[in-house]
């Protein structure tokens, strides 16, 4: 993982925390492919992933809340969603939130 | 990892992403009494945290901005930030968010 080049705040974050459960199930091809889809909308920043077995936390990052909930309504994302409801997530959850501040080395 | 039980935003997240440097170097064993610290302090609402070999991401809940602020200036904390700024991080950054919104499965 590199960590993302944002620019100054103020941004917005969208943080999705999950656990998953067992088996892949076609989760990593999409998942890929979902990265980069989103990395193609108005608004992008950056995304920072990290996945430790079944657990994961991947925080998005948005220019502001609407170029965030646009991609949220993407065609292909929202068959995702589906999919990562019924299938891929035990639980999960995704917290949409301004950045205020930031810093660090980065 | 288990899903942190926030109560209804707004509150505060504190979004750290980092790569470390190789070896242990007293990390583990800091970070274990870190989040036992954080637990501890006023507003307190829950971490989660995940890490695959040398990158991390660690989300820590607050009920508000002043509460995030004051655990950064906890004495034992303090030392562990310079420790990790001089020895444990490659590369990190710190960003303080307001959550506006959450849904999901948890």
């Amino acid at each position: 993982m590199s960590i993302a080049e944002t620019p100054e705040p103020p941004y917005t974050a969208v943080i999705f925390t999950s656990t998953r459960t067992p088996g892949d199930n076609g989760y990593t091809q999409m998942l890929q492919r979902m990265e980069d889809l989103a990395a193609e909308q108005p608004g992008y920043l950056g995304i920072e992933s990290v996945k430790d077995g079944l657990s994961g936390i991947t925080v998005s990052y948005w220019r502001d809340e609407s170029d965030a909930a646009a991609w949220k309504q993407v065609a292909e994302h929202l068959v995702a969603q589906q999919r990562g409801q019924q299938v891929w997530y035990d639980d999960y959850r995704v917290r949409v939130a301004t950045v205020g501040r930031d810093y660090g080395r980065g």
